[in-house]
């Protein structure tokens, strides 16, 4: 096993990951944990982490790379967002250090967009997008990060130049846990499967909807009561309903000239996004977002010097 | 002080309204509360009626006429859905005698629209609907009854042909006090008013985004972040883009060919949605809620025979 040159660690609302990458960006060790920033605000940022590089058998000077809320303004310490239009080289640029921190822990930025009717920001994703958009540094590319914030972006020979976010994923928790779709959906085994056709005809009637939500979000509840809706059906259906108008919604947002779409997702999120994307009639173009942020903190490290570039 | 010859009741999923009428169906005495069906589930439908009916100084053997969610399933006793089309009549012939009751009480049937790919249900609303439409008993008519459920409901010649339910007030509940948009909202003074121009103006633009509620709901977390956007303003703008979505999309929904649209609602809301209906560029013939049920109530008791029908 080859030696870890440095920490890469994505650090969202709820969520905590770390990586251990060698100098040439592989993976030495990884680590994951429900530590994000609602708890660090408790236990502490540097404690958090110092537990986390132990538990990887990391050294006591080892460099750390961080993307994501740990650079909120109530997060470990603030890094200013960088305003769209921005190229990757501005997003790298702005890491900040970590006070306190005991070794050297750098916080990269979140992305801004300041117009007046379409303020919006990203703390995480553009991490993703420093890695994978040396990929797409020609033409203009319309890129789809699902989540619980999904964010849409739109580069231009490389530059990110606008975005915006769909909270579909929180949509989906909210309605399923809080909302009178719950008794619809109290029960189901978690997230649909990409190829339900449940799924599949609730994305569909929504991309036809043309990114209007509001007048199917009931008839989930009405199809319990009058036609014995089950609960695995019924999640399928709200998940295809939610994921189908935010891709109609931001197909028309964007006025896209291109069918093909970047998806940068993982695991069962990415596929559920690829089909629905498929009945859009997109092509997709699939990138791993676990592989992006990697990419991207790596590519951060290289600017900061603590990697060759040539690497 | 006329002799009460009827109770009428609205009794919904969280609320109980009470009005002792006399035989032309004035107001005699009046009481409400929170005692919806969810806490009758617990003390019990029948004691919760008698408690109010003592308190506005009912008679022992005064008979009640109920609408509402007591008639469901999980209420006193099940009312089962009339289905569309339906007249006021067909409404009206459904009450079903509530058992032990101890007096002579009835309780009138929602609707169900059993169509396979629009399924839908409504309870109480449907009497409100029978205390209005006589009104309209000719040509076709879209009637909109916003609440925590917002039902839209085409009429034609005095037929309930066919109706859709908005979850829009428990969207607003749900995305103020639960998702990422709490932050933004925290401290706001309430619902906005009808004159602000910020719900104005959120409304419009949700209007020209053609009921896509998606795309505008994070701009006012970010707003919040970049514009320094106040409680007040956040709120205002979350409840005219919700309300302008709904109009949208039950417009797009419906395909009304008059741009006439009777709003059934009170207070506050009926302001706000009388604004919102104006600038989507429709003639608002506006009708009290409140008024309606009692009336469709007041309907069924001369349909039972409990008061003279020429009253």
């Amino acid at each position: 096993m080859s030696e870890a040159a440095l920490a890469a660690v994505d650090w969202g609302t709820s969520s905590f990951r770390l990586w251990l990458l060698d100098a040439k960006g592989a993976v030495v060790a990884e680590r994951r944990g429900p530590d994000g920033m609602l708890v660090a605000g408790t236990e502490g940022f540097s404690a958090i982490l110092e537990r986390y590089l132990a538990d990887a058998g990391a050294p006591a000077d080892l460099r750390v790379i961080v993307c994501g809320m740990a650079g909120a303004r109530q997060g470990w310490v603030e890094a200013p967002y960088v305003s769209v239009p921005a190229g990757v080289d501005a997003i790298l640029a702005g890491a900040v250090a970590a006070p306190a921190a005991g070794r050297d822990v750098r916080i990269l930025p979140g992305l801004a967009q300041r117009q007046a009717d379409a303020p919006d920001v990203m703390r995480g994703e553009e991490t993703q997008l420093a890695g994978i958009l040396p990929l797409f540094s020609q033409g203009n590319h319309l890129i789809c990060m699902p989540g619980t914030h999904s964010k849409w972006v739109e580069a231009e020979d490389g530059v990110i130049e606008s975005f915006r976010t769909w909270l579909t994923g929180e949509l989906f928790s909210l309605m399923s846990t809080h909302s009178i779709l719950r008794h619809s959906l109290d029960g189901a085994p978690g997230a649909a499967a990409h190829d339900d056709p449940v799924f599949a005809n609730a994305c569909g009637r929504a991309l036809e909807d043309g990114g209007d939500v509001g007048s199917g979000l009931f008839r989930i509840r009405a199809a319990t009561l009058l036609q014995d809706l089950q609960p695995a059906d019924a999640a399928a259906t709200l998940s295809g309903l939610l994921i189908g108008a935010e891709i109609a919604s931001a197909r028309r947002v964007f006025q896209a000239s291109s069918q093909q779409v970047v998806l940068v997702a993982s695991g069962a999120l990415g596929l559920l996004y690829a089909t629905a994307l498929k009945l859009a009639g997109c092509t997709v173009i699939q990138a791993d977002a676990e592989e992006a942020v990697r990419t991207g903190l790596f590519e951060a490290a290289k600017r900061l010097g603590w990697v060759e570039r040539a690497a």
